[in-house]
């Protein structure tokens, strides 16, 4: 079945061959970014620039002036061209045995009968020989694992690897999704911009990721649904299997007229997919940065229970903000057991308190020792499930926290450990240094503040899953 | 009175002379990041590092062994030894003519009565010679326009300057403040931890920064008010005269808990807070992130009532983001006017609808000159106040938007225009590049709908104050 599954998409996702129809040099059209991103991702297998009206080459390469032209059995057609061409073009890769598409252009269902036609005329032709098409409408894929970029925007494939699929109908929002997790320090694995879904939708892409083996975590950006049921249905089994976060905009009157021009949904009611979406296991988020943290805090395994949270501090104003938010959704800080807070009294300063929230003020700051021993107690205790660690950030001059020390701690008791680490965006190599200890680190309180609310969100959701004998 | 004011806050903010008392060799002490922070920022002025402990030298400079060598009349004092030693320290500077000072130490008013016994005492001492004491237990302050850096982090002395200045009780919220502010692109003019508010509290500052001409925008992050009739009052007032926005967290049981343990304060009710700042004239913020988004629009100049928004894009997904948090917020999208949608629908693509929010598809990302053309018609409608074109970056390997065209266009109507550019924060040089023209940049949809929304507040906030007859 997962075999099944996997190989159904995998011309996709792992074409041995690609085809770029509208393949250009000239840098004002989609076909010379569409072009320019497959070959500087560095992708290994066949590429075939196609155009007419091409000389001997494109872009350095061998030009092919028809599909026709082409040998037997290219896999992937990647199609920058303008609406009026993409039924021929995809039924001449159809005759050439092609087994997958991307589509860039609009002017399908998004704009009414006229395009509704075209676009079932597509899905015609392709579903005859189980053609698989991303779009139209949208800015295609890219496969970190393969090395594949069939979109039209190059900066894709710098992508480090990781196991963060994402799935948007926007290719903008698939864009800032992206943004999102490049801001993290982390890698993806899968992005697609579905579109106009033709006949790959996003139950098609949950039930591919849920047995993609190298995605660990799903992220969705949803505007609207088309049968919304058989959606649900498949993201409440892929939900028992890997983590799904949803992101889902376009409730009020301009953004729902704006999504229906998009993509050809129709946005329903915000209570409606509120509760849709809990039951079929799915964890909503607000925004797209909070989508991200909670996917990494998620891929690199904190998807457990998370019980209560110690936090210790230099400095309390972020954790201030941490607690806040926390409380309201529904975190708690457990206070520390009279031999634990015993124990911590002894070695913090003076005027410092033993209790959780633990704050050391600035002398943590010039020895973050107090951190590791006061951790290493607090995570001893039972119903203390996870630890915060808040750091201002030297970014470099200053002192730098003991992540591996840290990260060590965590593992001795198999519960996560996480550091607000206070540094600008663009510092990122203290944050990627303790990553790669295994500390989760977010680098403003906020987003710590939501990530933890969010874990203790997912635990819920996978509680009442194994509540329904799921 | 505004002269008197400057000049009451001069020496914190324009010393002629810095001594760093506790300087040292040893970079496992405050005493060691402080005089390197005076240091690296490029103060002018004279440095007089003291330390009974010293050789000849500190950090390459001459050594001082106490305050009573110093020569008369050194003007600001940066205190970064323990509390015990503090009050003697602060005695002595008063001594030697000390007009004001900065004490990082904790161990005062926060830990209970001995400490407010202490701070006290502290306080008599200063107020004797009308001496401003920023702190006790605080990271210090930064003034970019005097190169003063007057804490223990050399990072904040990089700083580009601009007009927003920031305010916080905590230092570590401050850096989330400022790692915001660096992360929007633009510059800083002063920074200010005012920790246990010894004798300068927030509505000093308030006061101060009002009439500082280096000022364009007050940014503040409260965790707890004392005083709080004086500083509503002042800050009513200096909201007729500058922008001021607010962050306010400490709510619930453990952020109270943890702001108290802090720098003394006793967290207030929310609603309290939320209406007495209304009334004051403040803008209420929910995020560092946020803040720093709207201080930026701010500081560029859009501060005049946003009206309508016109918003173009080549990607439906992020305008829906955008128009979804707008619409909830209560920023409208105007109908275009019949003689300029006609006009517009003669140059955008097939397809697309000449309406508000106006998609016109991946073409106007290849060719951006349908985003002037539109805005251009666009803005010379009366009830369309400004403009938003939605561009995702290529990040230096695509296109480019068109910003200085865009400026003009903005600055022919007298309105102020966006880009939501939709790049990583790593990526800043067309962010800045653009906001050096006059575009006010924000990178995500969701920092673009707030920003609207928060402009749109400031405006109603603003209308009821000259309502108000203020």
């Amino acid at each position: 079945m997962a075999s099944e599954v996997l190989e159904r998409f995998r011309p996709l996702f792992q074409p041995r061959s690609v085809a770029v129809v509208g393949a250009t040099d000239n840098a004002f059209k989609l076909g010379f970014h569409a072009l320019a991103a497959v070959t500087s991702a560095g992708f290994e297998g066949e590429i075939y620039p196609v155009n007419p009206r091409a000389g001997d080459e494109i872009q350095g390469q061998r030009a092919y002036h028809s599909i026709s032209e082409l040998p037997q059995g290219v896999e992937l057609f990647v199609y920058a061209i303008p609406e009026k061409a993409v039924v021929p073009a995809v039924r001449e890769a159809v005759e050439r045995g092609g087994r997958a598409g991307v589509i860039f252009a609009g002017g399908f269902r998004e704009t009414g009968p006229e395009g509704v036609t075209l676009q079932e005329e597509l899905v015609r032709i392709a579903d005859s020989v189980d053609m698989k098409l991303i779009g139209p409408n949208c800015i295609g894929l890219v496969n970190v694992d393969a090395n594949l970029n069939a979109t039209f925007a190059s900066p894709l494939a710098e992508f480090p690897q990781g196991n963060i699929s994402a799935v948007s109908q926007s290719g903008g929002m698939g864009n800032v999704m992206l943004n999102g997790i490049i801001e993290e320090g982390v890698g993806m694995s899968k992005f697609v911009s579905i579109g106009n879904r033709a006949n790959v939708k996003f139950a098609d892409m949950v039930e591919y990721l849920a047995e993609d083996p190298e995605t660990g975590v799903i992220c969705l950006f949803i505007e609207g649904l088309d049968e919304g049921a058989v959606f649900l249905e498949k993201a409440r089994r892929a939900s028992r299997k890997k983590p799904i976060l949803v992101y889902n905009r376009g409730y009020t009157e301009k953004s729902a007229q704006t999504a229906l021009s998009h993509t050809g949904s129709v946005a329903s009611s915000e209570a409606v997919y509120h509760g849709a979406f809990q039951q079929a296991g799915l964890l909503q988020v607000c925004s797209s940065q909070e989508m991200a943290a909670t996917a990494k805090a998620l891929s690199m395994g904190a998807s457990l229970p998370v019980n209560g949270v110690f936090m210790s501090t230099h400095t309390a104003g972020p954790a201030v903000v941490i607690s806040d938010i926390c409380e309201r959704g529904g975190v708690r800080f457990p206070e520390l057991e009279p031999d634990i807070a015993r124990a911590i009294g002894e070695f913090i300063p003076t005027h410092a308190l033993p209790r959780n929230p633990l704050d050391v003020f600035a002398f943590a700051w010039t020895d973050p020792s107090l951190y590791l021993r006061s951790t290493d107690l607090a995570l001893s205790q039972e119903d203390i499930g996870c630890a915060v660690a808040v750091f201002v950030s030297g970014a470099g001059s200053g002192p730098a926290f003991p992540a591996r020390e840290y990260a060590e701690i965590g593992r001795k008791y198999g519960k996560p450990v996480f550091i607000c680490l206070i540094a600008p965006a663009s510092f990122m190599d203290e944050m990627q240094d303790a990553q790669r200890e295994g500390v989760i680190v977010l680098n403003t309180p906020e987003k710590m503040g939501e990530t933890l609310v969010n874990l203790n969100r997912f635990a819920s959701l996978r509680a009442s899953q194994e509540g329904n004998g799921d």
